[in-house]
């Protein structure tokens, strides 16, 4: 079995932001190798995150962050961090800070509509994501 | 290693919806052979979502969705999605589109109360789901 | 390929509550002798889970269980289930009960600031952890 591990790097321009990274992920599968396994998309940071979701229209991107922003609204009086991004801190562990994705055939197992989403909750920031690629 | 992949079939009848999945994972993973590893149980649908929960009492997956609901409500004047359906995608990212589950001695490692769940959030809908069984 | 499963204990306190496991998860990757692979580490309960985010700062602990209580708070006289936590029902499938860390030259490959958290959502209990770290 093959292990092979890359480092992807985003620039997020907003302080809330999903960056569709599925593309370099791809990427990554291919220069492994891989034919059947799966790949592990990891955010090292603890006000962002990685979902999937759709990326047909920008218009769910914008919806899905307006719904993170009101179940986990940003000014909260009863926060104690001083930072002020305990917001952001929430929605990384509602949202998640992985994915896995399937591979086969040498492709990522994906629906139709589904793309792999770097979540920025407290940009802009210089970010990277850990891509690990398994199989044979 | 082994690597085995397999497709179920989930048909919804409601909008909200938690359908337990175990039996059909469990299945997989007795065809596979396999006796240690794992399981991935992925949805490749942006509008549902994978999640394990009790399922002992009905009453619980009707809490939760309900919680759901309240947490992102379906209404909200500021969603731009056009097909109304934004509290959906934005569900499945929070609950997330997979799961995984040990295997020891060739079941699945779960809690005396734990079962696998195929969440639907804008059904009724015919949905599939990927299960990946990996091991020896 | 190496795969080794463990079992770790952790007493709860209070009722939420987010105790660090990174030590017992490295520990526990030592002692499997993995140099790179991952490790999964799942929650065998359905009101709790596993999350990863900030050690620095206990006040992120504080805020993230917060804003998680008024995202799902406990009382709903909507709520069908007789034991009254319906509310950690639904923060074990928000949070999720398992979270997968990468492996590298024989360490957690974590950013600076993360720490692995089981999440307690209805204690104070005594809970387990099952550990599985694959590679080679």
């Amino acid at each position: 079995m093959k292990i092979a591990q890359r480092e992807l790097r985003v620039s997020t321009r907003s302080r809330t932001e999903m960056v569709d990274v599925t593309g370099q992920v791809e990427a990554a599968v291919r220069e492994a190798g891989v034919q059947d396994g799966d790949v592990i998309v990891f955010c090292p940071h603890t006000t962002a995150g990685i979902t999937i979701n759709e990326n047909a229209d920008p218009d769910v991107v914008h919806d899905v962050l307006l719904a993170l922003d009101e179940a986990v609204p940003r000014s909260n009086s009863r926060f104690r961090h001083a930072e002020g991004n305990s917001d952001a801190h929430t929605k990384s562990s509602l949202v998640g800070c992985s994915e896995q994705v399937l591979i086969r055939e040498g492709r990522l197992v994906l629906g139709t509509w589904q793309a792999v989403y770097f979540c920025e909750f407290d940009g802009p920031r210089s970010r990277h994501v850990i891509v690990q690629v398994r199989g044979e």
